[in-house]
């Protein structure tokens, strides 16, 4: 039997959460196509969604029941100073305190999605030497991790840019951390420990993505003018161009669109498109030049580069930005999980040995 | 594409660490015949065959350094003091506090096996009112952890017990929780990421095993002249015997016969063979009642029969066996880890979709 390392083309599971199309550069989400979702939708009505495989009639229950779990236990806030001490990353820092959402009450489900926000931004204060500001009630979740992480209320638009950005990447198939999560999940383990171990697999530079150097490369260019120079000179030094290309999409990822239309959205109503502007003449010239040097390759707009343009118009620095999008995926593993749950075999693959054999000990050799 | 949701078949690395042949009922370790090693080893010799793929010829560097990396870092022991307060499980406590190994300066591998049976052992005597034990750094691994527990130095026998199960349980080639730890290393995460992934895999009863009930039907029989009418009872109320029966082994575990043995010498040494006479008179009876009712189907002893007994004559309560397992078993993790990194490739295997399409958002429908 051969052996297959990356279990590429291997059907591991079947799902209702979402349907990646590399092919025709389409992505479903639980139904819907992902802007006609994540255009229209709260954060919170996209978690039922994927919840319970339809939108609420009322999901108002569901978003208070969210709301009033965003207060840590005394022991994470404790943990999340420690991280702050010891300055880890803040994925580094997540992933530790979502792990002691154990040490919570109730729902594991609930209370992981609503204090998401919570460590993040809290972490985020004490790692620059602010006090963490308390979680609100009465905002929806999108709005209340705004208001976390600037202290000021949000406007509608940047609400809405937020929650955009958040249905656009809370599912996208078998990922490395949602199949993490399953595996856990299918030895009958519980919740936190199988989000805990997808938190460890979202942090590896082979998945999280890469949104920040895609956002360094448009300040490096600085000015449109300079774009194919910069570019070309890239492409001739063998760099990879960051925010193009993804190892399923073979056309453009649709959620690169979906965050086009938000980022453009919202700063135009900032009043102030430059950054808009110069993004978009970057990603044009990339893309002719990627044609010119890599012809037949098609390598497109991936979901980083507009990830990084609109969470920067949202006023979130770069370490944020991976934390972020475990904000949103969090409820998509949870989805996962409970379809795992539903129809469980405890996933196994077989390894094939290729070492010695026949060794015997000889403590006389040894120096213990 | 058919779908595999067990993975079953589906040959999912090379290794050189661990080979289980359940047909022949054979476990090899790092070129080794688990019996082999495990009788003669201590647990430091153990680590460092799997991780460099041969017995040191001096390991007392490495005993030094595991040794001196015994105490926890401050905001781990707050931890596991908090999860005292929430009298969460051990294997809960362990895998929270096994998260904030980050926060310790130095080599992850290493931090990570010489803080496991602190954290137990510590978690241990907050969960039932007493203070922790600190660690002592001039004791083996094995020895340290027993002095952890009970406070009193151990004898050779008992170092020479725990050394044997240690070994015993190391690695197992792709168990779930293993299997685990490569998905995360394989988005080029870091071991520690790897490891509480892993952990929360061990924690499922579908995998980190009950050796817990194995002992407690051994203690309700009570007397070896009751097993056959008790034992005859359960299977006729369609109970599963445990510590019987493998979904890899069809003949005997090999590990069973290492445990047996280690548990006699104990029991031997320690003067009152009644328990382990009353085990070995179960086990008879129990596999003579299940090939009378189940013929052909060839239910053995497996690992977790003897384990109980073991750790059991070692002193160890119940709630301990599985946290013990992983304070063994995180070597193996590791020497997976470092294996997966020298020949990496993302795992990352497919879902096919199997829910609706085309759904359109009517906000009007919704009250949020």
């Amino acid at each position: 039997m051969n052996t297959n390392k990356g279990l590429e083309g291997v059907v591991a599971a079947e799902t209702r959460l979402s349907m990646v199309d590399g092919q025709a550069g389409e992505l479903i989400i639980g139904g819907f196509d992902v802007a006609e979702l994540a255009m229209n939708a709260t954060f919170e009505e996209t978690v039922w969604l994927l919840w319970n495989g339809e939108l609420a009639e009322d999901v108002s229950a569901f978003r208070a029941q969210l709301a009033e779990r965003r207060v840590l236990p005394r022991a994470t806030m404790e943990l999340v100073r420690g991280c702050a001490d010891a300055r880890v990353s803040v994925m580094d820092a997540l992933r530790m305190a979502a792990g002691t959402i154990s040490l919570m009450e109730g729902d594991d489900a609930l209370n992981l999605v609503a204090t998401f926000p919570t460590i993040v931004a809290s972490y985020w204060h004490l790692l620059n030497g602010r006090e963490p500001i308390a979680p609100r009630g009465d905002l929806l979740h999108a709005a209340n991790y705004l208001y976390m992480l600037s202290g000021e209320l949000p406007d509608a638009e940047r609400v809405r840019g937020m929650e955009t950005y958040l249905n656009t990447v809370v599912d996208h198939g078998l990922s490395a951390s949602t199949f993490t999560a399953r595996v856990i999940t299918s030895t009958e383990s519980d919740l936190v420990s199988a989000i805990t171990g997808a938190l460890g697999a979202m942090k590896g530079p082979l998945h999280g993505g890469a949104p920040g150097p895609a956002l360094d490369m448009v300040f490096e260019i600085g000015d449109a003018s300079r774009a194919e120079e910069v570019l070309r000179r890239k492409i001739e030094a063998g760099e990879k161009l960051m925010g193009f290309g993804h190892r399923v999409y073979k056309v453009r990822d649709p959620r690169a669109d979906v965050l086009a239309a938000a980022a453009e959205r919202m700063f135009t109503r900032a009043g102030d498109m430059r950054l808009y502007e110069l993004a978009k003449a970057v990603e044009a010239t990339a893309i002719r030049l990627l044609e010119e040097y890599k012809p037949g390759r098609n390598l497109q707009t991936n979901v980083e580069f507009y990830t990084a343009l609109l969470l920067h118009g949202l006023g979130l620095e770069v370490p944020l930005f991976t934390p972020t999008f475990s904000i949103s995926r969090v409820a998509g593993w949870i989805a996962h999980c409970l379809e795992q749950r539903k129809d469980n075999r405890i996933i196994r693959p077989q390894s094939v040995y290729v070492g010695p054999r026949g060794h015997s000990y000889n403590r006389e050799l040894c120096v213990r």
